[in-house]
């Protein structure tokens, strides 16, 4: 069987190359079956590897890059050699198995979308993350912000997603839903939580739990919540907010004065196992469910090792066919 | 001037009298000019009290409680005897400054509509809290849950209402507005974000910021966050629920075996610094705004020292004749 080739968007995120070579580096380790073909400007990508180098690796130079703050419209149209566009063509020309990239998520949604198409009735990619939980499983949700307006009929679609996804790449059974509402009486909500609500029940392939609340994210009372993009990017940037905030603090009032610093000597290596728990770099890497073809989303200030999170996820997708799957799933349903 | 009388709602929440009886104790030694009505059972109200005795508490006899988890409309019409009721009907008859309860949020809301009425033109009252802030100050956000589908205008009238409330209570000279949206350019968001945000900008009243996305409600930002009910709710609960799951797992990780317990012991100093600063009693009371009297609902999980500080907050809100202000703010807009 041929080697995994994944397309590496060498270019974007904060940190550019500086993250995005090391994370590299060592996944060729980690994956001796795995070839990375990395996107963006030649000269800039010869001078980060530093000499270093490896069959594995393969450059495909590009001579643009899109700014994390550009319109996506825009980009799309105007900047054809950027190295998005330019990675996510070695997808649609079977040189690539999958995309990996902390660029503009708007901008890579579009180029995706444009690129390599939907699968089925399915209009826009879904972003999918995984958030931690109390008891380390951790919950998806989805959408996180591709679909600020979303139908019903769309929730459900991101609810058979996230089912084969949980099913196939972590090999959870049978994956129980939630619907994200402000309370769990089947009573409670809008008009879109109201209908997709029953959509989601009345479908036989999902395991539908119910309405979750926004303190049952955390729970781990479901294996898989869906919501409106709206919804879920301002909770999922509040609780990284809120998180950051508490970890600060504590770090902040350990070193307020010479006694509180003694006594982080001491309880440093308990903090440390609790930041580890929760360590945000093992969650980074959405999945864009619903296109034909394996696009991965990184965290735009995502460093080497988280980027190589993202990377890793790219190739079990690739494994596990995850495109083939989410077709099943919609086209029989 | 005679004293302040507070209406108790002293048969809801969670733990009932439980928490309000020494709350309402504690309030009297606090506050020598304020009155306490308890309002409920006389006679489980008197067992609560256990033989205290104060000239500045007195007992208002009802009925009827009006459960957690009771359809509002329903309860509205048919516990006429119920104790949020009576204790509204109190600040109607001008016997009482002010209400707080722990009860029903959805019932409370109702028949507080229903019996003092709306100030003006707004349509249903919103619901306020204090988030906890980097720097402690902390950010109002409103609607919490008590206006799930919300038009622009509204939108415009909690950023008035909130601006009245920071102005005057919180002693706020000028405070800041921000919309909660998925990002912060002026492109992005749906369609009542879009017209909020134009409504708020083009009136003076308002010190407007812009968008403020989720990560920036715990940066103090800006002093007021408006958004409708329905994101408010989930985002609320979502960031009570990650800070109890990040606490807890801080806790356990303490408690887990001996050498981490010798460290619990010495780091403990530091960890209850950082829980006494978020401390969530302190942020307990959310005002009711809009309405033609003063309501504050305490939280239903209320235990005696969070039900304390909402019945300080309903006390400062008579004080500073809350209503008035809301009333001449949103009438000269």
């Amino acid at each position: 069987m041929a080697n995994i080739k994944i397309a590496i968007d060498a270019m974007s995120g904060d940190h550019g190359l500086n993250s995005v070579i090391p994370a590299v580096i060592e996944a060729i380790q980690q994956f001796p079956k795995v070839d990375f073909i990395l996107v963006g400007d030649q000269t800039q990508i010869l001078t980060a590897l530093n000499n270093f180098k490896s069959k594995k690796i393969s450059i495909k130079h590009c001579s643009e890059t899109i700014a994390m703050d550009e319109d996506p419209v825009v980009a799309m149209r105007n900047k054809k050699d950027s190295s998005i566009r330019v990675a996510i063509n070695l997808v649609k020309e079977n040189q690539a198995d999958a995309v990996v990239s902390s660029g503009n998520t708007g901008a890579l949604m579009a180029i995706a979308r444009f690129v390599l198409k939907m699968i089925g009735e399915v209009k826009r990619p879904a972003l999918m993350s995984t958030l931690p939980t109390k008891n380390k499983r951790g919950v998806k949700m989805l959408d996180l912000g591709a679909n600020i307006n979303c139908t019903p009929e769309q929730l459900l679609q991101f609810a058979l997603m996230a089912t084969a996804f949980c099913k196939v790449i972590e090999q959870i059974p049978n994956p129980s839903v939630g619907v994200l509402n402000i309370g769990e009486e089947k009573n409670k909500g809008n008009e879109l939580v109201q209908k997709a609500s029953e959509l989601i029940n009345a479908n036989n392939k999902i395991n539908y739990y119910g309405f979750v609340e926004g303190n049952h994210i955390f729970q781990e009372k479901v294996d898989i919540i869906v919501c409106n993009g709206f919804v879920g990017n301002i909770v999922l940037k509040a609780s990284e907010g809120l998180a950051k905030m508490l970890m600060q603090t504590i770090k902040e009032t350990f070193m307020q004065n010479l006694k509180n610093k003694l006594r982080a000597l001491i309880a440093m290596p308990v903090l440390k196992e609790v930041s580890k728990a929760y360590d945000p770099d093992k969650y980074n890497g959405s999945c864009l469910l619903g296109l034909k073809g394996i696009v991965v989303k990184s965290h735009g200030s995502a460093n080497a090792k988280a980027f190589n999170y993202a990377i890793k996820q790219a190739i079990i997708a690739v494994q596990q066919k995850l495109p083939e799957i989410v077709d099943n799933t919609l086209g029989e349903s």
